[in-house]
Order: structure tokens, then C-alpha cells, then sequence
């Protein structure tokens, strides 16, 4: 990082909610910065502050437009409202989301929210290595509510309800068969399915499907039931229902123990990605003696078989 | 694995062309069996026998048609053909990936055919952990030609162009701007570009637009560039360009060091993720000490940050 401000200074700056301090701070965390573990232990103690609201849907379900009203309708609650926009880097579909971005312009001058894009593109373990940090950095700025969007395809919507507190999962009618979709996984993850475009024709069976799906669910009588919500999000309609069924989520979280459950295994997993991430490190460098070079040369050659070599590797670094 | 047979046994058998022991083999790999680094060995020195030809591309290009009739194409030239469709587990397309693969019953009588379904479900690192050991036992098993196939989502092209000595990007008009796809980071992954469904309006534009973005781009003299080959897979037409399109690639990868270059990649990627994922296993194993679970409990409280906490986890580790 530049050495025109440090970190304590910077922390210190978006303590106080100070945007740009934020986004400096996010930038340090994007990058992998050296400065990062400092970031992240000044950060420490705000840790759980904020509520994790993870949003998921596939292209075309109106994503964009419902993080930008769900914001408006949650500023009118007076939180103060953090936006993660991940870009799970697909070549066919990254650049429309970063594009979508701009609208997102509305709520520039409210210091109220921070809004984000955040490229996972090229990162091993993308999402999981730099959006908690993120987070922490905005519950750090006082946030209380915190929306992590992404766009539903490949492990991103599973990466993105371990690391929310709540996760909510957008469809559209005419977008497929629903219920495929809730076979297919998105059952598991969902806290509340937000129906969008529920003025067009079909809305009623997509609302029905999933009802029906979630009636067959076995829950015991302590379990959350999702919540399926419906809204208009284009103009601004059905969002307050989304907004209640996310506080009514929060309220169960915290009178069950799985708000503890859900961050320590969110917690888990950082840990564990950062200590990876290190051990991977350390594997690329060729001052750690028998190199992973050399020793995927002989696997390559057919001389070693990869297990084998995996052992000397490791053998060199423990 | 099932105690009738041993490994040395479904592995001769694999050598001389068994599917059943071909399909135990595969099983076993995909399934993280104990007896993996075993069946590796054996595999070891038949690495590198057959090209490895990776396939993508959005849903809906028509690629269970293509890699149909591309090994159709393939056969005609006498080559041995092995085919690993990689379901990247998309809640929302995979079970259409795996519907299609019944067409494949085409195939099903032709002994110098082996087709294979993979879910990379659920597993950390899903496509880089199974899929070379899989392609190990189809080398093994005489395979000239081996095809992965996987839908274009996620980083799942970069994965398949990472374990690829060729890469098809299949393309169709009306898909959306061939330019914005070729922008987004396709160009730098695809050796062959394949535009299906030629017939279609909208095809010339497409073959156009790759042509002017490959012209765009920066080659020395000895460097490779992307042929650019147009099918109509429903109608088998086209796929014998593409077959000369990859006996091309290969003779330009055997020509040069790139060969053995992508081969030492590929292995060195193969032998830090059984490395990571072996060292993964041992964090959360209880009995190493300090657990993650106790630290991640800390994380969660903020008592503790996580870098702090994967440093401890490491120390405990090695």
C-alpha cells in the first residue's frame, strides 16, 4: 500500500465512517496486500456486527435492480447498508454485471451505504479468500446490513450462503422450470426465495411450485421455514416484504444457537483458506528445496505418479 | 473399493481395453477411494499418451452434439477416444448436462469408445482433483484422443484449458456478441474455435468477429493461432475440419516445447491440489492439537483475527 497513510490511521478513518478510508481498505484486501493481516486484526473486534445478507440468482432474474431497491427499502429502515457485488468471473457473463454496476450510482450520495465491486477473477479460492475480509471491513464502518451479490452459476451460490448470516435466492417465472431449480440444490441454501418480475405471467406457478416443494421438506419445530417473498423489483414494488423476511430470519438466528453454528463454520473456513493459500505459496517457492517444478517434471515424464510426488512435497515443507 | 479385485488386476485388464474395469478404475478416482494412490502409480508411466482435448462453452451451443459427432469424426480416423463430461454442478444446469449424455448411447457398442459422466459435486477443487486421474486411466487404457467436456461456467474453462493440451471454445450465433465473449477472457484460452450451428442466420458475423478480435492479437512467428472451424453438429457436418484442426494443434504442441511446457503445468497443478487437499484433511482432523474448530470459535468472537488464527493452525500443523 501507499505509505502516505497506514493502516491504523485508515482503520481509524472508516471507524468513523469515512468512505474513502473504506475503500482503501477494501482495495488492500482485494489485493492480497501485505498490509492485510494488520487490516484484519484491527477489524477483529467488530466481527459479527453487521447481518450477512448473501443474494443469488441466475443471469437475467433482475439481480442488479433488486440489490439496488432492497438497499432503498432498507435504508428507509435506517440501517446502514454495505454492498459486495462478486464478479465470479465467467467470461460469458462477467462483463454485464460489472456494466450493471453503474446503476448502483443512485445511492452515491448517501453516506449511508457502501457499494463495491469485487473480482474474484484468476483467485484460487476467490470468493472465500477476500470477502469475508471484505465484510469485517464494513462491519468495522458500521454497517448492519451487509449484501453480498452474486451471480448464480457454478459453486458461487454455495460459496456465498457459507459465508451469510441470511441468503437470499432470486427467481424469475418464465426463467425455467422452478422446481428443477429447487431440486437441483438451491432448496438447501435459500432463507427467503424472492420471486422478481412477479407481475409477468407464470409468477403464480413459480410461487406455487415452490410452496409445494417447501411443504415437502421435513422440518422439525425449530427449523426455519423459508420465506417466499414477491416482488416488482424494476419498480420498487414487494421489497419491504423482502426486508421483513430478513429481519424475521435475523430474529430466529439469534434466538437459536445457529447464528453461533453458522459464523463459526463461516469462520472455519477463512481460516482454513488463508492457511492454504499460505501453504501454496510457500509450494511455488523454489527456495523450499525439492520444488513442485521439479517434481511435476517426473510426474509429467511419467517418472512419479502424483500422489507420490504430493508426499515429497509435503515432506519438504512440514 | 470391493475386495474382489485387486488394483494390479483391474489395471491389466484396463490395458487391454476392459470397459468394465476401465469404468471400476474411474469410479474409484472419482470417488477419493483409499486405493487412489495406488491406481496412480500404475497409471504413472502411460502419462502423456494421448492428446487431451478440452471442450466449453455456454449452455445451449450445442455441445453434448458436437463432442457426439466429433467422436464420431475422430473414429473414422481409427483413433482410440475417451470422453469425461464434467458436470461443474450448477444447481442450475447440471441435470440437463447429465440428461444428454443418454445420446452418447450412440456409442455404446464401439469397444474403442469409453464415455464417462463426472460430477465434480460437493468436492473442494472438484474438476483439478478427479478429472487427471481420470485421464490417467484412459491413457492407460489406450485412449489417442481423450475429450473433457464442460459447460462454460465459472471458472470451469479455465480449469479444463489448465488440464487441456488443446482447447475447443464452441460458440453458436445469436448467443449473444461473440466479441464480448472473446473479450472477456475466452481468446486466451481457446487453441480451436468451433462455431455451431453454422446454418444459422448470424453465423458469418460471429465467424467475422473472431477472426478481427484473432487478428487483434499478438503473435511471434513461432506462436500458435486459433484456427477457427464452423459445424453443424446436428447434421455431422463440419466435425472433419475440426478433427484436422487438433491433429494440427498437436503437430505445432509436438513441434515445439510447448508440449512439454503445458504437460509440466498441468502436473504441477495435480500435485499441489492432492498436496492441499491431503493437508486440508489433516486440519480438520481433531486430533492435531489445536483444532479449527476451536480457533474458528474464536475468529467468530472476535477474540482472535483470522490470519492470526491460520498462523496457529499452520504452527500446530507442521
Amino acid at each position: 500500500m501507499s505509505r502516505s497513510r497506514d493502516v491504523p490511521s485508515l482503520v481509524a478513518a472508516a471507524r468513523e465512517g469515512d468512505p474513502r478510508s473504506v475503500a482503501r481498505l477494501i482495495s488492500l484486501v482485494e489485493n492480497g496486500d501485505p498490509a492485510l493481516p494488520e487490516v484484519a486484526a484491527a477489524m477483529a473486534p467488530f466481527a459479527g456486527r453487521a447481518q450477512v445478507v448473501g443474494l443469488t440468482g441466475a443471469p437475467g432474474v433482475g439481480k442488479s435492480t433488486t440489490t439496488n431497491e432492497l438497499v432503498r427499502a432498507l435504508r428507509a429502515t435506517r440501517a446502514r447498508v454495505g454492498v459486495l457485488a462478486v464478479d465470479p468471473s465467467s467470461p460469458f457473463t462477467g462483463g454485464a454485471i460489472l456494466g450493471d454496476r453503474i446503476r448502483m450510482q443512485d445511492h452515491s450520495a448517501d453516506r449511508g451505504v457502501y457499494i463495491r465491486s469485487m473480482s474474484s477473477r484468476g483467485q484460487l479460492g476467490g470468493l472465500s479468500a477476500a470477502t469475508p475480509q471484505a465484510v469485517r471491513v464494513l462491519e468495522g464502518a458500521g454497517c448492519d446490513v451487509i449484501l453480498v451479490e452474486t451471480v448464480g452459476v457454478g459453486q458461487a451460490e454455495v460459496e456465498i450462503a457459507s459465508l451469510a448470516d441470511t441468503t437470499l435466492v432470486l427467481l424469475a417465472p418464465g426463467m425455467g422450470d422452478a422446481i428443477q431449480a429447487v431440486k437441483a440444490g438451491v432448496l438447501e441454501i435459500a432463507d427467503v426465495f424472492v420471486i422478481n418480475k412477479a407481475d409477468r405471467p407464470g409468477a403464480d406457478i413459480t410461487y406455487r411450485d415452490i410452496q409445494g416443494m417447501l411443504a415437502l421438506g421435513e422440518r422439525g419445530p425449530g427449523d426455519w421455514r423459508p420465506q417466499v417473498t414477491r416482488a416488482v423489483a424494476v419498480k420498487g414494488e414487494g421489497l419491504d416484504d423482502v426486508v421483513a423476511a430478513i429481519a424475521k430470519h435475523r430474529d430466529w438466528l439469534e434466538s437459536s444457537d445457529n447464528l453461533r453454528v453458522r459464523r463459526e463454520r463461516r469462520a472455519a473456513a477463512e481460516v482454513s483458506a488463508i492457511a492454504l493459500g499460505s501453504l501454496r505459496a510457500r509450494m511455488g517457492d523454489p527456495s523450499q528445496g525439492t520444488t513442485l517444478t521439479e517434481l511435476a517434471a517426473k510426474v509429467a515424464a511419467g517418472e512419479l505418479d502424483p500422489y507420490a510426488a504430493a508426499g515429497e512435497l509435503l515432506a519438504g515443507l512440514t
